[in-house]
């Protein structure tokens, strides 16, 4: 009998959970993939089956983010503007973000390593241009959709960066709604 | 007699001159940082003088850009908003982009390759990091400084890219203002 793939419940998220004590235990540096299947009590070719290196562990919601962020813009009532539409997709990415201590520890490790801040700024790049292409399904013109999904992306990082910034106790939507109103001050001043 | 560095009038714009023409010759991958040099009448160790590796050749106007933004945001009119000190700053930045011919030809060896889509993305992020201290040193508080220089990078990346797209043949000042007018539009509908 040909030799199967075990079935493995939830391995992705066993890697997950695997990594992040390793990387609590001994520094992000310190943790090889070997480690992290071993304590999953996995093979090193399933985690490479699930994240293409150490690095994406730390980015794993970022597809799950771009898909709220893209069906949020799909499904805005047609008559909502450009903005009042993205707006509606920052709104409805708050139940991504529901542990604040452990956003708090992915950031610390991402501010420590130039290369992880590099690959930070890449997502959020595709993210721009997905909602983007959003906007443009909703019929919005260049340059409006360009410009609008930049400027939601730079509050969604503004308010990320805030509710992850050591004291901050206020949620992730009510940093947004406070990002959005600010935006709008400033653009009006 | 210790040897002395040959004295090398402007080495790094001929450098920057072997550079594109090679880029042009062969392509940008074909080209190694040894044949600039040699290009350019001058030795490798000259090369690394002026620049970290053969990427930053394409990147060697983002201090100069750097500059003419933070010093167009300090010298702004102290009753100015921060979107106008800002606004200020993207109209000065015209002066470094003359050649939309260059231009083009640069952005094109940039869209064929991820790892300088990933520089371009990180001296955008370094811009934004300049434009927002300098707005904090006007007094701007958080998070007005941390938008309108994300913003601001949005409406300085949308114009650019509108720019340098083929058939393109307004200046870049025009399509600053254009950028400005209908971000002002997004943010008010």
């Amino acid at each position: 009998m040909a030799a199967v793939a075990r079935w493995e419940p939830d391995a992705r998220g066993r890697l997950q959970q695997a990594a992040w004590e390793l990387f609590a235990e001994r520094g992000y540096d310190q943790t090889t993939v070997a480690e992290i299947a071993q304590r999953a009590g996995l093979t090193e070719r399933t985690f490479f089956r699930h994240f293409t290196d150490k690095r994406e562990v730390l980015f794993s919601g970022a597809n799950q983010l771009n898909d709220l962020i893209v069906n949020a813009i799909d499904g805005a009532p047609p008559a909502a503007s450009p903005m009042e539409a993205a707006a509606l997709a920052l709104r409805s990415v708050g139940a991504v973000f529901g542990d604040q201590t452990f956003s708090r520890r992915r950031q610390a490790v991402i501010d420590q390593h130039p290369e992880l801040q590099e690959r930070e700024l890449i997502k959020l790049a595709k993210l721009a241009a997905a909602l983007s292409d959003a906007l443009k399904r909703r019929g919005v013109t260049e340059p409006a959709a360009s410009l609008t999904a930049q400027t939601t992306i730079g509050v969604f990082h503004v308010a990320f960066q805030r509710w992850v910034a050591e004291g901050e106790t206020r949620g992730f939507p009510e940093l947004v709604e406070e990002a959005l109103a600010e935006l709008r001050s400033v653009i009006r001043a």
